[in-house]
């Protein structure tokens, strides 16, 4: 039974301010609890129903010490979600730093995504595509936020997300690195080429791309409508047509 | 000033039951219901805040007497919402019945959709993809919920959704009309000659397509993985995608 300090504490980790002076954030429910266990993450307790524990042998015995067994009641109190689902667990926030190397294959950037269901929606895509890095504004929501990391289906564990500012990652990218975004007046996407190693990126779910970033966008581009009332896409659907475009012609 | 009785008529409108007796559903904020107004749905009540009130200007004489104004407490009660959006509008559920002529388009099925979100956003998707026609099963969520009708962002005024048995739907198609399905056992779809008009059917959430309709399904596609990890997309997401290899070829 985990203590009254305990409780307080991981209930902290619900809020972004708490996560980011302690290091940790909480991962829900059996499926994101296994994902994590058998992730490069480091997985520092697991709080569980007795039920769920009762189910745990493919659990390794290191791990198995780390589980406390909660009570319904308790659980409700530590989950984010309303219908908490048997067991959470307090994951690692991964220490990772933008490295050159990165750029060796299609790099995701989002400026300012603020709906946590997309940015998890964005992140289990990128993971689809195979694609290991996305770059968000600062003021991108967070991805260690609970409803992003419940929507990323545990893609989390496999996509690195790094917050740095668009401008000056921009400005220090390799030479001859194409840089693609999400355009109104972008050119068709149907009928470019699209290379396997690039910039794509893509903007806030109201106000697109951050003016100050277009300067540095050459390769403008565009999902055409076959609608005449349509005025967008949700921006987790627009970037997984896009990516889904860049991947085939390197299928 | 609404009666009592009106208010408690907008707030059994929330629930699906009501609604289906009714025949009418709930659009919510500035956005839909300017939508709903400029739309061939019968708009039969605007219920707006005096601030909302004051910028109607551009809607038609004919429904400025349908506006009634509520404070914001009132408001708060009939909306469906946390956050209430300044104004709501009661539109009659549309009489519509499938017509053979349909087919002569790409038509969406799907399959046991249940989360309201996924299926606004395919509403919307559809909608851009110029899809005209949705044929939901039975046991899918409910297009008049007032979630799936925001998550749609105003589409749900230009693509008629169906509710309606796929088996019997499937059994009765016009001779030679292809049908395609998601599998994840099918082919892939960056190598598949599409055409323009035929029937995708789109599976639920966690199950897939139901068992019983897969006899039907002679196309069965799949969208490729360039990931070790993930296992699925998102259904909204994998709709979208399909949909936009559909229209790419024919654009």
């Amino acid at each position: 039974m985990p203590s009254v300090n305990k409780i307080k504490y991981l209930k902290s980790l619900h809020l972004q301010k708490f996560r980011n002076e302690y290091r940790e954030f909480i991962v829900e429910g059996p499926k994101m609890v296994s994902e994590a266990i058998g992730s490069d993450f480091d997985l520092t307790g697991i709080f569980g129903l007795s039920s769920w524990a009762g189910r745990t042998r493919d659990i390794p015995i290191s791990l198995q010490k780390r589980i406390e067994i909660v009570t319904p009641a308790e659980l409700a109190r530590i989950s984010y979600f309303k219908t908490p689902n048997e067991v959470l667990a307090t994951v690692k926030i991964p220490e990772i730093s933008i490295n050159e190397h990165i750029f060796n294959d299609l790099v995701l950037m989002l400026s300012t995504i603020s709906d946590p269901g997309n940015l998890g929606t964005i992140v289990r895509v990128a993971d689809w595509f195979g694609i290991k890095h996305i770059i968000c504004s600062p003021d991108s929501v967070d991805v260690y936020n609970p409803k992003v990391v419940q929507a990323t289906m545990g893609s989390i564990f496999r996509v690195n997300v790094y917050y740095k500012d668009l401008q000056e990652v921009l400005s220090g990218l390799p030479q001859n690195l194409p840089v693609f975004g999400a355009f109104l007046e972008g050119n068709n996407i149907y009928k470019e080429t699209l290379p396997g190693k690039g910039i794509v990126i893509i903007g806030n779910e109201s106000h697109g791309i951050d003016e100050q970033l277009k300067p540095f966008i050459p390769n403008k581009i565009f999902i055409p409508s076959f609608s005449g009332g349509a005025e967008s896409l949700n921006a987790s659907v627009a970037t997984a047509i896009i990516c889904s475009e860049f991947r085939r012609n390197n299928y």
